[in-house]
């Protein structure tokens, strides 16, 4: 028998009927069927989930653990979050809000290939912080991107990733992009520069576009689980071990699935060796707090799991370098994209100012 | 160049804040960037998401259509979904409410391969609505899932879908399912009544498990397209012009795409020939309104896609029969897993009574 999982969900109820409503989801993750109609003592002693504690958060709401048989699951992503949240997602009333692994099905995900280790020695970073930026606006010819591509480069910056809109389009095919942007930059003869070209479609479709990517020399690409299906995700990581991965939070909708678990904990357990995630204060809502425990829960020792790089961004500028690098510490990547890019015909020096701040900052202070 | 979509978001903002809002939501489903760094004339014409409209609908929400363009998308489900939600998914203050895709994306998507009219004809059932019901729980070995199978069959249900729990587990495989199953039907010679394996794994574990209910004469196959990611299920539909598909609803986190977009028209827009969904008053929240508008958007004529079959579920019980035939009509599938499986010994005669209901309705009221 393969040991259970135990999920925990943030459940909006009155206080006299949060028991029944938490054998309901208990239920409802699992069998999906009156109790009184199982015979079956094995679906009644191994499958049902089980309400393990329901505590009182305050506000109207209540953490419910409940555990789930491992079985269900087996070793299949998309499974796994079929039975975390599947139907429960689509309840208004619920967040889920944590899941604890055992040992067995964590070491059969296997975590990041890569993580925070690789893609700093693969940039030859030594110990501080990276730094990203992105090739857009989508609708650029490949020339375009790679010319913006050899500026970020020209400024020092570690990766170079795709915008998560560029897919396989008409006036910028992954191939013609890839081709463009890995010529470009040979030409400068900075390995330590990457580029992170973005995949899309299906799963056939991305591996085609791995295999041309990886043909170029690329060792770095990014995906977005949530829009590519967590199964497929994992797939590609399976298939790939050359290959570092960079989780983009697409269609995460967050707000039902809770940032640190999704982001931070289940992209990294399938395999994301760094992840994307807005920073408070930029374009997207998340608090101070819930962008501190997504990167805990992408960095901190759990199951035997490389690290997975966090790598805050969504409306990011030189401006916030400092206050970041004190925030996160060293253990991240800072992605600033549209405001480098503002600087237009300014690019490379602009570039070269952001790194210099990051490459100059002082790490003593790493924050709990 | 492709045709624009135009999509409609709900926004909960302030009066005076949502011309900037809406600009706002417009440039983060497009390019992502400032429009200050921007220089390519064809990005700011043609690229740039272009706000169209916006009306106050009370209570603090308006509605905001964004033309989006349709060269960023292509034929790629997936982009399809990036770029409609992909960054604005993690926004609390957003939904996406509603979608118009021009008539050559229609074509190419396609939508349903089969639809309404198909599904009845499969299952000999005239003009009356369809009947369903599910095995479960999971947990049962095939043998014990087969056994409930003839009993649905015996009691002359038109289709036997599995529960959407039921992936490739050790316990019941999804090769032993179908051998045991089908082997069970076949004995019947009630070529009405239609086994429906669900889908699970990445693409390719669906290509395989497709291969195995394909050779043991299956005609009809259920996935979950937000856990299987839209690319993936749409790949699938593609390939197999001779499968009906009926879509599961599970992570469809409805409450931030609303549900008459998601599950009634994106999944039909990609060929979805039925669609679960919750129906209201049983487990799951959604209105009568949501319920309607969902079913209408599966049914309606639309860019000339075959009608998707509303499938209304969720807790349903033979005692609902009489009203949802009347709140919904005669195009609709009705099923019933958890409260048929409580009558345990007296499966046969439950499902016979709920068959007879379904057959015996009078149809004559239709609603708008």
């Amino acid at each position: 028998m393969l040991p259970r999982l135990t999920a925990t969900y943030h459940v909006r109820c009155d206080a006299a009927a949060i028991e029944e409503r938490a054998r309901a989801i208990a239920v409802e993750q699992s069998v999906e069927m009156p109790l009184g109609a199982i015979a079956d003592p094995f679906v009644l002693s191994e499958i049902v989930g089980r309400v393990e504690d329901i505590r009182d958060q305050g506000d109207g709401v209540f953490a419910v653990r409940v555990a789930l048989s491992g079985e269900t699951i087996g070793h299949d992503a998309g499974q796994l979050i079929n039975m975390l949240f599947g139907n429960s997602s689509l309840h208004d009333d619920v967040v889920l809000n944590d899941v604890e692994v055992p040992p067995a099905l964590a070491a059969a995900f296997g975590g990041p290939r890569h993580g925070l280790d690789q893609l700093r020695q693969r940039a030859g970073a030594g110990g501080r912080a990276l730094t990203c930026s992105a090739l857009k606006p989508q609708g650029l010819p490949p020339a375009a991107l790679a010319e913006l591509a050899r500026r970020f480069a020209l400024g020092g910056i570690d990766y170079i990733k795709d915008d998560h809109g560029l897919a396989d389009q008409a006036y910028a095919s992954l191939a013609a992009r890839v081709a463009a942007v890995t010529a470009a930059l040979r030409e400068l003869d900075r390995p330590t520069t990457h580029y992170v070209p973005s995949l899309s479609g299906d799963l056939a479709a991305m591996r085609a576009q791995i295999a041309i990517a990886r043909e170029a020399g690329i060792d770095t690409i990014m995906v977005a689980p949530m829009v590519a299906g967590l199964a497929n995700f994992h797939a590609l990581v399976k298939e790939n071990p050359g290959l570092a991965f960079i989780a983009h939070p697409s269609l995460a909708g967050a707000a039902r699935l809770a940032p640190p678990l999704l982001l931070g904990k289940l992209f990294r357990l399938l395999g994301a060796d760094a992840v994307v995630f807005p920073h408070y204060g930029g374009r997207f809502g998340y608090s101070p707090a819930t962008c501190r425990l997504l990167a805990r829960a992408a960095l901190d020792g759990w199951q035997g799991l490389r690290p997975c790089l966090p790598v805050p961004a969504g409306g990011m500028s030189r401006q916030r370098v400092a206050e970041m690098l004190d925030f996160y510490g060293a253990d991240i990547m800072l992605l600033i994209g549209g405001a480098l890019l503002q600087a237009r015909e300014r690019l490379v020096e602009e570039t070269a100012a952001f790194v210099a701040e990051v490459h100059g900052h002082g790490y003593g202070h790493r924050p709990g």
